[in-house]
């Protein structure tokens, strides 16, 4: 044993930092200094929470609902969502199954350490959201991440899972929309893959927190194929409650109890005004203002789409969710994280590099996050042209 | 392998409900049929939060603060923590050591998580906070309880923490004022366990979430025997800010980098508007509030403390702190959770047993929180009276 007095634990090793921090500390530097950035790096919606849902937070302040909730979340809170399922997919969900965490991260976190003993393997797609490896590893767990590309929309397929199946798979995790991709997992996918958990004795674990903004088709959940799954949402994307750390999961019933008994112990309960906040998120005023908002985001999505590609960065599977494009830039260099750098410090564009997204050909791509307006993704395009022509 | 589908991971096997819920959910339903129930087993302030807190998070959800802080918090409130220690203690902290978390649970998080390798030993005091055992556990740690007695004022020592030493040892968690007894370590044995953590290479963690809530002597901090320790603490308890959800760390210097890292993964921030609010708690405005407040918590003390007494329960080491009496219950009873329940139904008095802190005794315990007003308690007194009359 390493006895050294102020070593860490060896899962420190496996746990990166967002290298895009990096970054956005040299863009805020230069920003001091007096310089303008424009960002297309930033993982969160650039709208502030809808007036309604303050108005619930303010309300619920001024009456002085500041004690715990239970552990599984409001009862009124978990009803919503539940009714949310039925009026926006026509399931029949029971409230009992819908556990409200502090943020998304809360629940992959209640839902790894629940499901996952040390050894046992979780499959991923990479690229992905970075910190789902890490709630694995946390626990002693083996994040396994599956090579994806174009042909498969950046998602997993049934194919690919099967191959790396192996007796100590445990966890098949989807995410769709995905970060940083944008995209979706075809339907008749999602249903073999979770065919292929039952078959397997595994479980599926869907990440559906880009859910609502949706730009193509319509909008859906892998609850409609079975209840034996996870389903992980938040309150932070479409319903654009970033700061107050809300998210909920729906757990098979067999579930409920370890998951809120791991709630009760290692959250107690998610936050209160946000909670009561949050009660107002399903209200039709939201509804209208949300819906306005994913607008704004497909215009965006519409505009900067063909403009990068226009550029000669290669984004050859359609996004057709969240707020991210993930595009190949390899055209321009194998090195996108430097690139990063030298567009940052000579035009003043913050984006984020493939490194913060896997090891699957990370020098060869970017994310571009559309999270601030037309007029910046236009000033931000602008000025990347004047700095490929000189790259 | 278990490859029985829906099974969980091993770590939830030792992971215990909090008994209370049961009796809590049983109160509940009591009440909701009309009867009277007096509360003496909640965990939390009956106070709301004191009212410039309020209008503090108010002013903030109305200028539309609800976007991501960094991952330690907001620069201002780190600053902030750090001047009150200054202004309390004297002492001189870098506000580069102040980790803002969600809740004290998320600071135990991320240290136990830090620090401690599976198989790895954490010492800690058996009565205790039951969810401590738990951070240990979640990580493959190994949670070693010490039993101890009102001899020690139910706080670890220096011999006992040395006899209890092994090479798998690597760090001992102290909780002072302590949940559930009261009391507080003698500064002395602290100084000899820190002493011992160094030479043996293990490190020291110091649970100060009850520090402001005093009734005997004045306040003290573990910071001021060393900078290579950990120090835990909440906006729950003296700030009453429990729904919230914001505690905070104050790490060794050395662990700042690695704890940052992993809150970023994790749980990316704390809550926003709980953030700025907690602003508003180090004003003289409201640490006025906050003292009238800590003398009604005194005052109920110095009622409830020779009331029990009186009636027969032996409460040996008196409690400085928190606001808890843990009470030997063996003149009445060695099934101390029976005895709750028959208390509860019979005379609507609802108590916490003792097997939700340990497996020191907890047939002959129970804890008394005075997180309710005189009145009440005193009503509770009379009815406990009652109750004994005919155990």
């Amino acid at each position: 044993m390493d006895k050294t007095r102020f070593k860490t634990a060896r899962r420190m090793q496996d746990i990166q930092p967002f290298h895009v921090m990096k970054l956005l500390a040299h863009a805020r530097s230069l920003e001091a200094g007096g310089r303008s950035i424009i960002h297309m790096e930033v993982g969160e919606p650039d709208f502030e929470t809808a007036a309604p849902i303050i108005r619930a937070g303010v309300r619920a302040l001024e009456a002085g609902l500041t004690h715990y909730t239970p552990a599984c979340g409001l009862p009124a809170l978990r009803a919503a969502i539940a009714r949310y399922y039925s009026d926006q997919y026509g399931l029949s969900i029971d409230p009992g199954r819908v556990i409200v965490t502090p943020g998304a991260s809360g629940a992959l976190q209640l839902v790894m350490s629940v499901l996952i003993d040390p050894g046992e393997v979780v499959l991923m797609a990479d690229p992905g959201y970075p910190c789902n490896r890490n709630f694995v590893s946390l626990v002693g767990g083996k994040p396994v991440a599956i090579a994806v590309g174009p042909e498969s929309g950046y998602q997993l397929n049934a194919e690919r899972v099967e191959q790396a199946w192996t007796p100590e798979t445990r966890v098949v995790l989807v995410s769709s929309p995905s970060n940083p991709t944008g995209t979706l997992i075809a339907p008749g996918e999602l249903r073999q893959i979770h065919q292929l958990t039952e078959q397997r004795n595994g479980l599926l674990v869907v990440d559906e927190i880009y859910q609502g903004l949706l730009y193509e088709g319509s909008s859906s959940t892998a609850l409609t194929l079975a209840d034996d799954l996870f389903v992980i949402n938040s309150f932070s994307k479409y319903f654009g409650m970033t700061g107050w750390r809300l998210g909920w999961v729906i757990a098979p019933e067999v579930y409920v109890e370890p998951v809120d008994r791991l709630a009760q112990n290692i959250f107690l309960a998610a936050s209160t005004p946000a909670q009561h906040a949050a009660l107002a998120a399903f209200e039709p005023e939201t509804l209208t203002i949300l819906e306005q908002r994913r607008q704004a985001f497909r215009q965006r999505r519409d505009y900067l789409l063909p403009a990068l590609r226009e550029l000669g960065f290669e984004i050859p599977a359609t996004p057709q969710g969240a707020f991210y494009l993930y595009a190949n830039c390899a055209a321009f260099t194998d090195d996108s994280y430097g690139f990063c750098m030298d567009l940052l410090e000579q035009q003043g564009v913050a984006v984020t590099p493939g490194r913060d997204f896997g090891n699957n050909q990370p020098g060869q791509h970017l994310r571009f996050a559309y999270t601030t307006g037309i007029t910046k993704l236009k000033e931000g395009v602008e000025r990347l042209s004047r700095f490929l022509e000189r790259y």
